[in-house]
């Protein structure tokens, strides 16, 4: 059994965006068993289209379509699924009740190009789409059962759980055991270099890696009788090497495993962002926060600092806004102002300009302080500047989980 | 002149790695002039690649390959190319010295299936290689030129950049312009349905769209002779025909204009966000803001706006957190706070739990203080948390941008 990806789009095939749909079909394919053999992008272009799907479809099981799907009129996947399979397109009244209802709720003017989006190919299925207007379909061609799905990833994904996931699955003869492992600290290579031999210790786990910059997903996939067995064995041993590396699995964020630390400490929680520049508070309050988040500060200016966060000039004068004794005041005065028993602080130098030989860009101080006192750590992050605030965000939430898990020193 | 990407591994059919490298690739090309119609990504399968190779040289005119020249027994690249043009492989001599050279240079012990990458396709040429031990090599098959890249991202920039660029920029007939302009505040649909003549109107120009939550970008794009003169009159009558709609163009982003608009002022400004917790403050420090942020509060919680901002509390009480008086008093707070004449303040309800019949989840105030007063809008965003937040703060800073365009009243 074997499953083809097909990304429709001339943005795709221009380079205007990268193409993270067919990745992440690619990986759920692959964990409900499929052997993706082939993701392939063609232009907005109807023949190379109609081309396409018949050549897939003439090769392997299942196809799984993405894009087109939208009211423009570069947006011909119904229409040329239609040509591939020889039928024509037909409207389907109870999409269109569902168009109009979705305009309805959010209260937009529906205009005609909006009707097209009903019409499929004659004796499709329709999968309804609950998270935006285009709904998709599936249907035979040649020997596959080709799924079409919109461009747009939230409803990708949301129509692949709904409809699709269950109905490829159950094609999937050998069953799949997969264990996701989140890791925050060390690049993918340095993660790789000390799982190196996990393949070989336990026969038959696959061992990949998946890069979210700053985190690194360690995925444990075995197929067949004992899968199960065999994946969890591997995490075990996994766990066992990389430590305090791991901070959650699954489906669980990064935030919110700081959160839920927060929560379970029962304290409050205040933000005092220089170099992050409002990043932390956008992290945490991504998910509901108001429980424990108190609020934060963002003090890009050195003025801010003294008069919202109570940072002494002398400070400030003596050992610059990038120093130890400033990242500390800046997290106590956090937690003054804000009435929190936490705070977080972060203060440096995210680029590209502003470094010097003693503080160069990438250097970040961060401060927490808690019940038991104040911690401060400083390292020099390297990358682009989105990437020094990101992983200096990372990295003084995990102190603040830490010193959450041991309070009298962390 | 068509040209298609060809990946090779396994790594990418499974979706353990986003596909950067076409992305790249695809970007390239197009900017030499080439059409790329087609992108393609297949396992490390040998009968496959053979095949996938012949299918393309028979229909494009240049294949751009990364991927499966390492050292490694599922590296079948160069065995595959010979295989697909019915040729031998050959041990290229000048590459064997090479890649003794690069082991000496990073010191590294060099094994027998290094000297592997050596063999390229009898008739090939080869690419050699300063940044990797893997020389490139191109070759003609089929009506295609092919040619072969590893597939180590910077390894693969730098054989384009030294060896393929000009080559096949050489072949591009047809001179390509394109305009790009950047939307903001209506849908793809509506933005479309309002340009859906342009094509007409302006025979052989091509309208795109991209939609990059929740901004939009309106590609015009035309080939050939003329191609400059035709984008720009369809561009004029874009700009015509959407007005305040369109708030930059080519490479500037929503957050440079709003940058630049603030910088203009000469004022500094301060922020003051409740439900979209930090992320306006977390997209203007996305790039330098030091010069014209003077900060922001991330007043979360009820106490935090009376303590930080000043709000009173009988305001709070008569009026709730999310109304307009909250809204006006908040921006009027974060002004006085850090001492900005410019400020931004947004409160909501970003979901998904927290609305009432009267203030449903999505509702958001925000307000705008500037020397010529306070204004505030208010309305019902659709979407999930992350949507709302995102669509709040791109329109309290568009607010921000109008009130200093016309600060007799915005």
């Amino acid at each position: 059994m074997t499953a083809a990806i097909l990304s429709i789009g001339t943005e795709i095939t221009r380079g205007e965006i990268v193409n993270t749909n067919a990745t992440w079909l690619a990986d759920r394919l692959t964990q409900v068993g499929m052997e993706v053999a082939e993701v392939v992008s063609v232009d907005d272009d109807c023949p190379r289209i109609i081309e396409t799907l018949r050549r897939l479809a003439a090769t392997h099981d299942v196809i799984v379509s993405t894009g087109g799907l939208g009211p423009t009129t570069d947006d011909l996947t119904a229409l040329c699924a239609a040509r591939a399979a020889q039928v024509s397109l037909v409207r389907d009244p109870a999409s269109v009740e569902e168009i109009r209802d979705r305009f309805r709720i959010f209260r937009r003017r529906m205009g005609p190009s909006n009707i097209k989006q009903a019409d499929i190919p004659s004796g499709a299925v329709v999968m309804t789409n609950a998270v935006g207007t285009a709904p998709g379909f599936w249907m035979c061609l040649g020997r596959a059962k080709v799924f079409f799905f919109p461009g747009v990833p939230r409803e990708m994904v949301h129509l692949w759980e709904k409809h699709a996931q269950a109905v490829i699955g159950s094609y999937a003869k050998e069953p799949t055991a997969q264990i996701r492992l989140h890791t925050f600290g060390e690049g993918e290579s340095a993660v790789a270099e000390r799982l190196a031999d996990v393949e070989t210790l336990f026969s038959g786990v696959i061992v990949g890696y998946r890069a979210s910059f700053p985190v690194i997903e360690v995925k444990l996939l075995a197929r067949g009788a004992g899968a199960q067995a065999l994946v969890e064995a591997a995490a075990d041993f996994v766990r066992g090497r990389l430590g305090s590396l791991i901070y959650g699995q699954g489906e669980q964020s990064f935030v919110s495993v700081v959160a839920q630390a927060v929560r379970n400490s029962g304290l409050r929680l205040a933000l005092a962002e220089s170099c992050t520049g409002g990043l932390m508070a956008q992290l945490l309050t991504s998910e509901p926060a108001s429980d424990y988040l108190a609020g934060g500060l963002v003090t890009y200016a050195n003025d801010a600092k003294v008069k919202l966060l109570g940072v002494p000039e002398s400070l400030l004068e003596e050992h610059g806004a990038v120093s130890e004794p400033v990242a500390k005041a800046m997290a106590i005065g956090a937690a003054r102002a804000m009435g929190a028993a936490l705070a977080v602080a972060t203060t440096g130098i995210a680029g590209p300009t502003g470094g010097t030989e003693d503080k160069p860009v990438g250097l970040v101080y961060y401060a927490v302080a808690y019940p038991g006192g104040v911690q401060v750590r400083h390292q020099v992050f390297f990358g682009d500047r989105s990437r020094v605030q990101r992983i200096a965000a990372f990295s003084a939430l995990q102190l603040l989980r830490t010193c959450i898990a041991s309070p009298t020193g962390c």
